[in-house]
């Protein structure tokens, strides 16, 4: 497929794009300039036009972009039309934060099943999510067709556990363990490393200071 | 100061560096080459040099990098030398997850407050920590020489919030909330937009499908 050539940069400003179109969707605003874009965007247009060029254009000369239009084929690009079916392993704060996060279903994410390794809490519900022993994973992933897996566990188990799930057919993991996971060819990994994330925004405050 | 003219794409690989070099230095090892990092982070070494070349290279010909010291530069670089001062505004699950969080204490990073709107949780506390209502936070965070809020709210009151904070005297912010912030030159964002990082994992999967 031709979208296999798009760069992970360009792929990382699709949800901004998606965000800011909607927003002006709800606002009743029916079409755009890419420079009108680029000013609430706070981005160039010719970094609009390239970015979405990569997809076709979807713009038209004297007339900008259609924002409705725009909206429901990024949303597609985005793969957000598909329903997705969740599992998160680590019921823990971070892991009921994201179950509880109603958005996310929204947009066709639905987490159907959380794993923990604390026999405390099996059985306990999350927003009507039952919490399961990790035993139970493999079946559950493969009788409620589970395609990503959400990891919110320590890093020195997170390892061995993506690697089951991939032998138990994952096609994605959104990765919170503080750990790099090398998987096979075509399985996807989207890491959420919050600590890089603060010591990134402790590097901006020390070279910023004085 | 130099460093204002490092790009932010050098500064994301930074704390990766300080994760692995960590991991090596728990381990014994005393050095590596940059052909020996590059396997184990699966980067160029060429990156690698050109990566810490920025900052004065470190590394010698024909010894390669001192493990111990190079950590040590990198987490000072990271400003990780330094204390800095947190408040959570926003006491739900992900504000919990984050104040749970042990590792960002032994970096530095040292929650002081964490601040809400619902009376419900007033006095409460979160791993010995009160949540306070919003009123007290002007003087909340002079009183503590806070450097860095944490934004876990909603995004329709984040904008707002997040000029109060500047207008208190905050240096940094780390946003959770699913809105651009705009802030003043000086003051520092971090975002993690959660959403985002979803729908990007969603392309990956539905551009590799079939």
């Amino acid at each position: 497929m031709e979208e296999k050539e798009i760069s992970q940069a360009v792929v990382s400003r699709l949800p901004r794009y998606f965000r800011y179109l909607g927003e002006l969707k709800d606002a009743g605003i029916e079409r755009v300039s890419s420079q009108e874009l680029s000013d609430i965007m706070r981005v160039t247009a010719s970094q609009i036009r390239q970015d979405l060029n990569n997809f076709g254009g979807f713009g038209q000369q004297g007339y900008g972009y259609n924002v409705g239009y725009l909206y429901d084929e990024i949303g597609k690009i985005l793969g957000l039309h598909k329903e997705h079916r969740l599992i998160i392993i680590g019921a823990g704060h971070l892991g009921q934060a994201l179950v509880n996060y109603m958005n996310f279903e929204r947009r066709g994410f639905l987490f159907k099943g959380i794993f923990d390794i604390d026999e405390k809490l099996f059985g306990t519900q999350i927003r009507g999510i039952t919490v399961r022993p990790m035993q139970e994973m493999e079946r559950f992933v493969l009788e409620n067709e589970i395609d990503i897996a959400v990891l919110t566990i320590p890093k020195n188990s997170a390892v061995e556990v993506a690697e089951q799930l991939v032998s138990y057919g994952i096609k994605g993991i959104w990765n919170f363990a503080h750990v790099d996971l090398h998987v096979p060819r075509g399985i996807q990994v989207e890491n959420v490393h919050l600590s890089d994330s603060l010591m990134k925004l402790s590097y901006n405050l020390v070279s910023h200071e004085g």
